[in-house]
């Protein structure tokens, strides 16, 4: 049995065919930065097209950059997609476009620990949390074998918990963990450091654009202070946000994934579980894995909804 | 169909039967504080025969100050009974005394959440957190109807999540809920504020005693500022780890109970949901109900633990 899996983006659209948690072929388009909606959803079913021209899958699946009311297939809002700012029917619409085909939509975070849990760094661990760094911090959770999606399609907001409770108070920040680790925050305070004359290669190599997850591994790499201050507070952030989960939930691993955390490597993630010892409920030392599924993850994990609505 | 359910305290040992939810009878008794857990067996078995002389009850449930492997039916370790330092079987140690019935051993936040999911203000509700504020503070969660265990027992650990991740690295302490919002940390704050010249209605009362809720109150009430500013703390900090709870989760309602919940009252509650709303994704208004079983509700929680084994 054959299923499309389409990751939807901010930059681009792809879409695989898999059989057996095996990607038999890919298809990427960019994502239309105009036409809104409408031309976002002509787009994925352009790529559902290319990537399975004879039909042979029995459904699709995508995954979406916004939480998703379970069971409803409607995308309310996209901040970073073209003029998606009303409720869209995802799922009916792109079905329309599809031959009928049943879809299935879930937000982006809760497709990639999907395959990671199926197929990747998460096999056979029924109590995990997927991590993904990025321009901010999201998160997927599965417990007890399956992934919480909540009643509102809410659940693992983990860039939107609250490791610092005085930032408020102070008018420095709401405090949550994306303040301190996402890399849109992490560029904004290396910026501000910067002008404040603590000179970075970060800004000095970057100049107006944007600075990357690469730029970050280099500037560490050649001892850039603000870039190691700014790394060391965004770990430490990191790890008591882990933390609170692992204490909240009783949670066995925690997959690590996203470009960001890519680029930082096993460096990062192995002073990560140092940190996070130091704070889990009678020291537990709970396992970092890098997760597996990388660029895929996404479109991976959406195919897999195809065969979860099934069992 | 009848079942004991008996809540093991630091203080008190409260036996209850109860049929269809309602409490047909009670027995109290001082928990040994001399003997170890064989003394404390002794006791429990003692108040199951008080509360239920015919031996009516199909079986037994007990809620314990500790995290419990889930159906161990083994207390590992509670620092505040008497020399139980290491694990004890008091599914099998208070079945033996009592007719062989079955035994059913879970955390005492747990029990307490369950009866306010069943019997309580939470009644209807499949996705809620129950917080309880006393010496420390615990949690128990509901998700998609079920308790949320953990593969160690282990899960509901709001008082070791983490709201203030500088504390740590100042030395200040670990930063977690308890260490703001816990009485014993809010005593221990109290009493250094008072040292260092800010004197305190809530140190010149209790002199060398315990600084009970009802205290907190009472200062509350008369203005003191140094409990006023403890106070503001400890609701700041408590909103912000609901707040994670509810972000993380997508959490519909907060249950709040326990000692010092019940003495602060409806103000400090309708207080905290203001709070907890400037802090939820898409500023979400999550209700906070009042805990309705009150002293009963880890006896009552416990005897669920009965029906649940057999659904």
């Amino acid at each position: 049995m054959a299923s499309i899996g389409i990751d939807l983006g901010g930059t681009k659209i792809l879409a695989v065919l898999v059989e057996n948690g095996q990607v038999l072929g890919k298809h990427k388009l960019p994502t239309p930065t105009a036409g809104g909606p409408q031309a976002i959803l002509e787009a994925m079913g352009v790529a559902a097209h290319e990537v399975d021209p004879a039909g042979t899958a029995v459904g699709i699946g995508v995954g979406v950059p916004g939480p998703v009311v379970p069971d409803s297939g409607v995308l309310p809002l996209a901040c970073n997609l073209s003029d998606w700012t009303s409720p869209v029917d995802v799922a009916g619409e792109l079905s329309a476009r599809c031959d009928r085909r049943p879809v299935f939509v879930d937000n982006d975070c809760n497709v990639a620990t999907l395959a990671e849990h199926q197929l990747g760094a998460g096999r056979g661990v029924d109590n995990l949390v997927g991590v993904f760094l990025g321009t901010g911090v999201g998160a997927g959770l599965v417990l007890d074998g399956r992934l919480r999606r909540g009643p509102h399609g809410m659940a693992g907001e983990i860039g939107h918990t609250f490791v610092d409770f005085w930032a408020k108070a102070n008018g420095e920040s709401q405090g949550e963990l994306e303040d301190y680790a996402g890399r849109s925050a992490l560029e904004h305070r290396a910026r501000d450091l910067h002008s404040q004359g603590e000179a970075s290669l970060l800004v000095s190599e970057a100049g107006e654009g944007p600075i990357k997850s690469k730029l970050w591994k280099k500037a560490l790499d050649m001892g850039d202070q603000p870039a190691i201050r700014l790394i060391d507070q965004a770990a430490e952030a990191l790890a008591a946000a882990l933390a609170t989960v692992v204490n909240l939930l009783d949670i066995e691993i925690v997959v690590l994934g996203g470009g960001m955390a890519e680029r930082l490597g096993p460096a990062f993630r192995d002073d990560l579980v140092q940190r996070l010892a130091s704070r889990t409920f009678a020291g537990r030392l709970v396992p970092i894995r890098t997760a597996e599924t990388g660029d895929n993850s996404g479109a991976l994990g959406a195919a897999l909804l195809v065969e979860e609505s099934r069992t």
